[in-house]
């Protein structure tokens, strides 16, 4: 029998204190059912944010328990299959966002689902990419709002986070305690109106401690062509230099590159990437094409 | 006869009072020698940065005064051809970079050139992509060293200013005085150890005035497939920021988005990158589709 949670199944906080919802062996496919980030109170247009229930902001699914994970495994989690349902949701909200200062209407746009494309105003057929905004493990001790990014993921808003990735977390907590959602149909790099095409949707999933990994800075993405490091800071210059340095770190201490081989490459064919500017925790990635590890003769262990 | 300028005429940095190294016509094709940045002084790995003279540093060769141009008006320079010759330089520097906490030894590295691969270390085959690291016009005052990216345009290091690539400046002074340098034969987003694969190279361009432009927020540059702003700032948190209010005024002022259309879409299609993190005044960009814009019946005019 598949294990599955609907999407009633939600948090709004990752923490050590949450009881389990499910719980999973290592290696175990499970699926999980994903509200948007606002819980579905924006139906239509009508809807506008200033009716918003704002404790209900930024759900996710879970949390689940994946059995015999220890405080300070390395934990890959790879996103099997990753779909949207339904329609996608945006708004606008005058002073929030990169354009705040710009914005002047509050408004909601309802943008929907056909044939493979997201449509914006009945008009820009937009191909759907969905990612997923929100992806994270319990924290060692307190709570981190589902709408903060940080050392244990959260609204980290990487557009890398996508069907046939996997991220890497390191748990603080036994049975690591795993949720996501904050879905987007699709999404920029910097997510400048705080928001993308907010969608609910479903996610098939499977997560296993990689001991060789231990050590391992995290978050971190693997996709079919590149790895990277994620960082979220209060400014934008610190989480992208908490990025390169996290990918110096990998480089040198995991694929074993010397570090200057490690930084005129990082130089070369290395990209710092921005993921969001728009909570007050700024997300950077660098990201590293995997070839060039092949040719150094590293591949990520299973 | 065609105008060429060898790469003897250089200049260090922009200023209005710096005498033509030649004169063009609007429309009229040029090509230009270019020296690498360290003014081809690093010639092997036995080179390193500790001889270096630093008056010879970040060379552009011009400028190249454009007739008929006036301070305000927004000149577009076509790259028509963009070539690498003879091999690449990189070097690393403790305390410089990104990376400079992690660098402990200068090391000088040569990548030749292979087959349109660039080739590290006699082993990692990169796939050639040159680019154009310095490139601007004079400031209204003063003079501003080529290494400083700012409003008039200089080291930018922007990934997209390669063969094919227009980039819109705003004239400061009669003639604009144009110049360009400090080409890579690949470098990634980040510039992480303030270098890409350092090299010289030769340029074909044409520059001309579009009236029909004026005001519009400059640098600024157009590919086969998209529109981007580029900003520089003390920090990349007020750069991005400077990027993307920037694309916000052209999508509204220029392609008649209304503001929040501009903003939902810059947050679904748009992207913010960042162009270089290694000089005191930080560089990002934020691009956005053409395909979009023709969607608004929007072109650019010629």
């Amino acid at each position: 029998m598949e294990k599955k949670l609907s999407r009633e199944h939600v948090f709004y906080a990752f923490s050590p204190d949450l009881e389990p919802a499910m719980q999973v062996a290592q290696g175990e496919e499970f699926v999980l059912e994903t509200h948007d980030c606002f819980s579905g109170q924006l139906r239509s247009e009508k809807d506008l944010l200033d009716a918003l229930d704002w404790d209900r902001i930024n759900p996710a699914t879970g949390p689940v328990r994946v059995e015999g994970v220890q405080p300070g495994d390395v934990v890959r989690v790879d996103l099997l299959k990753v779909q949207v349902v339904n329609q996608a949701t945006m708004v606008t909200l005058p002073g929030e966002g990169a354009l705040g200062d710009r914005i002047t209407e509050m408004e909601t746009a309802i943008l929907k689902y056909e044939g493979g494309k997201v449509v914006f105003r009945d008009r820009i057929e937009i191909p759907m990419a969905p990612m997923v905004g929100v992806i994270g493990l319990a924290p060692a001790e307190g709570k981190v709002p589902n709408g903060e990014p940080g050392a244990h993921g959260g609204n980290m808003d990487c557009t890398l986070i996508t069907e046939g990735a996997s991220v890497y977390f390191t748990a603080s907590v036994p049975g690591a305690l795993f949720g996501c959602g904050d879905f987007h149909a699709v999404m920029g790099d910097g997510e400048i109106v705080i928001c993308g095409a907010e969608t609910p949707g479903e996610i098939r999933l499977r997560a296993q401690v990689v001991p060789a990994l231990k050590g391992l800075p995290t978050p971190f993405v693997e996709t079919s062509d590149l790895v990277s490091t994620i960082a979220s800071a209060s400014s934008l210059d610190q989480a992208g230099s908490d990025a390169t340095h996290n990918m110096a770190d990998f480089l040198t201490r995991f694929a074993g590159l010397l570090v200057n081989d490690a930084g005129m490459l990082m130089s070369l064919v290395g990209q710092l990437k921005v993921c969001q500017v728009v909570d007050p925790q700024k997300t950077a990635r660098f990201e590293f094409p995997k070839w060039v590890l092949k040719e150094y003769g590293f591949e990520l262990p299973n």
